[in-house]
């Protein structure tokens, strides 16, 4: 039995809390901790069965008997206490993005080497029951060799505007899942992104210096092409498609909707919208990385979705970030250079 | 913090103990009887946190801390156990059908006269997210007045013919559930029941005394007609599927998939099959169905699947065995009056 | 090149006139003649190009240039005109149905034999992209031996009750389409017919005698059921679709709409309507019907949709309200017993 | 009644005789010229009615009686023979694109002024029932305003390495439909491209300095993104299908199919491809095309696709390629200055 820390108390560090008292076999949560405890969050951990509640988080990463943490708090927090887990010989779950800045992955990077710890980020859409099949599909040659693979990504709803101001812009905070989602679906690396944005949803986006709408295009190692484009708000919900098209054929996949109930009545055929955001869209699939995470622990066998998982769509966030500001595309490993990568 | 009694540690007895143990948060289960209960199944007793594991259900009877039963025994013990659990004063959830013969349904009945035990059947697929939609389509009155009711019900295959032997007859065994969707769906009574059958799948089925394949037509209480099709085997998978029809439009449900991946080639444009069978596709039911018993215990109001419930598709189940035998339509009225009701 | 006479000028004879017109090479409408002949009409001939316009049919029939008729006249005037057309000489295409009345039609078919004459009767449906694709799933094994048979038939909206009163019921005036259908679909015939009907569209097509609703469940001559279910009026449109299952599989078909455009916002997901009515949704067929009647005629091939395709939906109709009207089920043969067949 | 001559007797200009000798009440087409002009063609213009047979088009152009000419030549006669037309004072309908050189196209336009000449390019698309609905519901303000709007568009196989020679490129040869659908259905103009190419078909089109595959990002005059992404060869069929996304929702068209047949098996649950190719998928937007440009004739009403729809896919078109040899964005108004505009 795997004992388990969560560190972070927010809404995705109860995700994963739920996931792993319910559903996962070999592995408890021992303690929670958020620098933040609320008795609502107490109350919580107590109805899942988690005994242990802590304001420091450091009590997690001296407990003997905790073999692995989730770190669920804020994304700058994230390299640090990473650096800190490490040094405690944690495994490390770590939420996506490890951080904004290169050069704090590549510390958390230098400190994994050989040290025998797993450390998986938190790219969730991997284990959705649509996106793999999708990836499978391509994986196994059903649709021959890639040409273009398609992503649409669009958010419910623009978070508020302080959200955004600290983000890292949209390409590190939303588009990453998109980047992670190319590489997983494709096989092959993003070598060049070329980037169009726009400020339509909400103005005040724009004064803070972000787009919320966004047209990427890209070339990737294999020869094909890619494009994704996201936007802050669909009326209708959580768009999130993929279409792989190659030599024999494309797989695509849609939303998922709360029923399949479609009405027709004088007004025409209606169905139901997408699942309205992330927590009811993926639920399944944080179990599922959870699950994956403690079974590699157990098994002793590498993590799928490593360091260099998360490095990666950052490298191609900033290339994104700076072919929007200078109108050109631009090659991830010019990024990469910059960091002696 | 209810305690809860499964006796029956099958296949159905197990989703509900896990179901409650991991989902349902106001219930435990304190205990778990088969009379042929195995290591392995107790093993699957501990592993989801039931403590207590006995051969002899009386023993949970006889808990004076466990306030509910769920009665997940073969269906030839339902009956006389749900007398003992009344006797016992204990709140059932009992699987369907109650019983197949209705005088044994009818002593369940009278037993529970103003005794304040709450007994719900359990038609797990009123709580299923597609049929709720739908029947909340036609609750609201958003197909109108109801004219033509559909419902298509056929499993991936057939059951062993020593189960058929036993099973009291396609209509007894599968069709009562679709004979409940009818009452749920339209909210009116089957007054008159006409059944084709045949023996298409599988001739041994036909040996001994049952058919496979079935068409039934039935009026309703409120005018409209409505139409199940069965069919033991369908090669794509288990086919359950709905059509409301009404004066303002149709509600219509379709089956789910494992995925909505669609693959494109130079063959066609391929879709996943339906979801396998009523494990993979019920599995939600059956936690709201406990979900909701507990509820009702809680807050002390009435079940909502009652042992009205479980009477009448037994009832409307004789209707069509005899309308099959006599090559006539038959009242369901016809039915009741040789039981006196 | 055939020259074809059209009699009656009302709605179907200008589609099959503009059909011939614009579409079938080998022929040509010579004349069309229509008691109630209007200028409109007139002026609708010599646009699509037909120069002889006339009152009388039998100019028609005396027109020694004229190789084959198209009887598009009212119900009643079919079996009398399909007589003197065959002692005419003339190859004749007659709408459906021949006549209500199976003595008229045994007329017809005693008067056809031996005599050369090609007799084609309109079920246009057979010829329709979609149900020709079902049938051809069907007939190719592709879904092995058929188990069900399920056919969905609604109009958009009631016709007036004086057409009603005329129309021999709605089983002679709707389900004879359906009947015709079950027999292409199933490659097999009608053996037994149990019909539930209801009147819940408009309580003056009871008045009337008739029925709005019905569903007629049957046992083929190849040990499959089937069922239909009709509906004067539906909200939604022309709803015609077919459900062919089998051991192997099942086909279904959809309905046609007017484009594919599906509209996603806040309140769901919306797509068009089925296509209004018959003339919208099966001007394809029309044409495919004629062609193929003409091409029996220049390769003198015997046509596929025959008298007795004319005369066996009339014995099914006339079994359908038998079974109506004593509330059991009725045989096929009963009623063509009470004709000597 | 409009006499309309046709100059070129290859595939799309008997697409257009048919149309209108079966179709358009105000028109018939009175001659055909063609230099290559075979028995076969000619006994198709017998077939269909045509009785003027040329080789040489300068006698529609002299034919006093002829008001319209169809060019439907080959591309690099377009512009000389529209010069001509306009001096023989005949309405003219275009094939696209004009020419591929601006200049020519310029001369047509500059020819024009002034001089009461119908002057229509054969954007076909726009007049497709699926395209058009997706543009009305953007037109209309269904989705708000235009956010992003995607192009799907690949042919069903590669030309040969022949034609793809003399074709001006993918862009101007295949992308340019898409460039106009773009303009069509976002009601703003395309001001910067991005382009990015790939060879993943056939190498010999690579040989041939040409693309076969492609992804082209745009900004539009709206402010609104757009993405077009073609590929020479899909497995599948002809995919045509346009997403617009905006503030209130979202329009998408698919593939139009033979027929809506979906078949269940154990393997899966199959529907139909795509039709096949341009002729299938676009024949009733040809007659819709034609009719329109006849109708304003008969009206003397402006065409709505004129010289300027022609002119401006060319420059997208160009800038494009230039896109694509510079690997940076340009501007369409960049390409358009080259030429004084």
């Amino acid at each position: 039995m795997i004992n388990v820390g969560i560190i972070g108390a927010g809404r995705i560090g109860k995700v994963h809390g739920e996931s792993i008292m319910r559903y996962v076999k070999g592995a408890t949560v021992k303690a929670v901790a958020d620098p933040f405890m609320t008795p609502e969050s107490e109350q919580w951990a107590n109805s899942v069965g988690i005994c242990e509640v802590y304001k420091d988080y450091r009590k997690i990463l001296d407990d003997k008997e905790i073999q692995a943490v989730l770190i669920c708090s804020s994304t700058d927090t994230h390299s640090s206490i990473s650096l800190e887990a490490i040094s405690a010989g944690k495994h490390i779950f770590c939420e996506k993005p490890i951080d904004h800045d290169v050069k704090k992955i590549l510390e958390v990077k230098k400190a994994l080497e050989g040290g025998g710890i797993k450390y998986q980020v938190g790219f969730n859409r991997r284990y959705d029951h649509n996106f793999k099949k999708a990836q499978a599909a391509v994986a196994s040659g059903k649709i021959g060799e890639l040409n273009v693979l398609k992503i649409c990504s669009r958010d419910p709803a623009a978070p508020p505007v302080e959200y955004i101001k600290v983000s890292g812009g949209i390409f590190l905070d939303m588009t990453i899942h998109d980047f992670d989602m190319v590489r997983f679906m494709s096989g092959a690396e993003i070598e060049e992104v070329f980037a169009y944005g726009a400020v339509l949803v909400d103005p005040e986006i724009g004064s803070a210096g972000d787009i919320d709408t966004a047209v990427i295009s890209m070339k990737l190692s294999n020869g094909a092409l890619a494009v994704i484009d996201n936007c802050r708000r669909a009326s209708y919900g959580y768009d999130q498609r993929v279409e792989a098209f190659g030599s024999l054929g494309q797989v695509a996949i849609s939303n998922d909707t709360e029923s399949s109930a479609v009405i027709s009545d004088s007004s025409g055929v209606h169905a139901e919208k997408p699942l309205l955001f992330f927590l009811e869209r993926y639920m399944d699939s944080y179990v599922a990385e959870v699950s994956e995470f403690i079974d590699c622990i157990e098994k002793d066998t590498p993590v799928k979705v490593g360091i260099d998982c998360g490095l990666l769509p950052v490298l191609i966030g900033l290339a994104a970030k700076k072919s929007l500001v200078t109108g050109a595309p631009v090659k991830t490993s010019e990024i990469a250079a910059e960091y002696g990568l």
